[in-house]
């Protein structure tokens, strides 16, 4: 790497937040060099506790979010937040109103906040978010909170690449059923009823206490289901508690390893096919591609084309 | 291909209902003939119109599809439906009821009714959706009505397969501007306010109306916003009316056309990168990729080792 990216990783490494914050745009940017830092960075990993947080839109999760860093803030631990809802107070967004309370966490030197795009509209996290995370970990963040939009992949996805996930839900009819169908209860670790001061709490909260039993606890662990009002900071001690009980429950199991191999093989795989990608649709190749069927009679036909392609290609290859 | 293929195809081609659900398995199973089916039947596809209705679990999708399918078939236009939805009638779920009004079209004969499993819990589309459309478009269907399960990446990447794309909303405060923040107005062609006969519909409404007019037309169209009860059939004309509408401009402004190329180029990227996979991720590599870091310090430079590995295997085949 030149001695731009030298100074860069030594400030990294010193605790400069703006070189966490530049290496972090590399990756969003998914610049070249992005590959060889985290390699570099990679034997800092491994410490920090990944939470997801995710549910439908106006769930309460950033408000939640808040909460749980100040939290952690108590307890001195530091804290990195990637959000990637575009109108999370968090991020500048203003839909959601309560930006002011946020910046009191947000002017903590202890915390570091990042939003993150997500992948074109089709909802997904940005492709860099488990990289994202490894920096901040690699800067010493023992606590990494992922904020979904709550729409659009990203609301499953990010399972992927948390320890512990958090599904936030609201009291209204019907809720627990939608999360069903979403699929949220696949991925939840713990489930949080917010705003439980409005009406039909109680009834939202047996619905889904009972929508949850019906699922299998996954290596022992059955979902709790928490009542929190995270305006008013109600709740909290309970969800703090139970996060810790999953994360102590996963580490005992064996299953938090098993996740983290699941993540690191993902990684890989990602890591190789886009290397892969990139040799393979060049310009000449994507031209053709894009062209569509000016060269063959069928979508297949052209696709074998590329393939032989592409192999004639690497074979032509000095070794 | 073997003879039963090529009885298969011969049936299909003859209109054989059976023909089309073993291919569609097929498809599903992504079973290695398909490619060269889908070859074969290529120049009989492009007739079809598709339409993907999507939009949030509890909006009344199937519903409505229900009685887009009832109308379509009125004009005698045989109409292929596929269903991502576990819960829709259509697939034989129950969560929303009126299974039995769907067998009256179920039951048609110039109907044909599909239901395809979404992508892991990613609730992603089945990776099949264009190739299924391309199925029961060569299959002779004039009208392919593609249902999401309304979450996850489905309930957006319907675009991608449609050729007039519906987000059905239901009247609820704040519906408009979460349907902006999921993405929902980058794919809509047309907004349909369902169960308009609910308390604040009015208002929903002309929130509605006020979000999606803050949104510059694209290629000179501006998405219509329609009332609908589909309930009781109200307002399904000028969803007909609009459709057809939406389908004239496209096809004049040409930008039928672009997104059709668009589809084969998606599909063409599609064939190649799973082609290559399949070829790169063999039981070795992919044991090593699972494995982990046994055999490198990080997971970045565990892949530099499989894609040198990948081409070193392809430079090594007999040309």
């Amino acid at each position: 790497m030149e001695n731009l990216d030298q100074t860069l990783l030594e400030r990294f490494r010193e605790g400069d937040r703006r070189s966490l914050s530049r290496l972090l745009t590399r990756i969003e940017n998914r610049d070249p060099s992005v590959p060889e830092i985290l390699d570099t960075l990679y034997p800092r990993t491994g410490d920090a506790w990944r939470l997801g947080v995710t549910g439908p839109p106006g769930a309460g999760k950033s408000t939640l979010v808040n909460r749980l860093v100040g939290s952690y803030r108590k307890k001195e631990l530091p804290v990195g937040v990637i959000a990637f809802d575009p109108t999370s107070p968090f991020t500048g967004g203003a839909l959601l109103g309560d930006r002011v309370r946020m910046e009191t966490v947000s002017q903590d030197p202890g915390v570091f906040i990042r939003s993150m795009a997500t992948r074109g509209h089709l909802g997904g996290l940005s492709v860099g978010v488990d990289e994202a995370c490894d920096l901040m970990d690699a800067f010493g963040k023992e606590r990494i909170i992922i904020e979904t939009v709550g729409v659009g992949q990203s609301e499953l996805e990010v399972a992927n690449s948390a320890d512990t996930t958090i599904v936030v839900l609201v009291p209204q009819s019907g809720d627990a059923i939608q999360a069903m169908k979403a699929g949220l209860m696949e991925i939840a670790d713990l489930y949080i009823l917010n705003k439980c001061d409005r009406d039909g709490a109680d009834h939202a909260f047996r619905e889904l206490v009972s929508t949850v039993s019906l699922k299998a606890p996954e290596d022992g662990w059955r979902p709790p289901v928490l009542r929190t009002v995270a305006e008013k900071g109600e709740g909290l001690d309970e969800v703090l508690k139970a996060i810790q009980e999953h994360r102590q429950h996963i580490i005992d199991s064996g299953s938090l390893e098993e996740r983290r191999h699941a993540r690191i093989a993902a990684k890989t795989k990602r890591f190789v096919e886009d290397g892969i990608r990139k040799k393979l649709w060049n310009e000449d190749r994507n031209t053709r591609r894009v062209k569509g069927l000016a060269s063959a009679s069928s979508p297949y036909e052209l696709g074998e084309q590329l393939i032989d392609d592409f192999y004639e290609e690497i074979r032509h290859e000095r070794r």
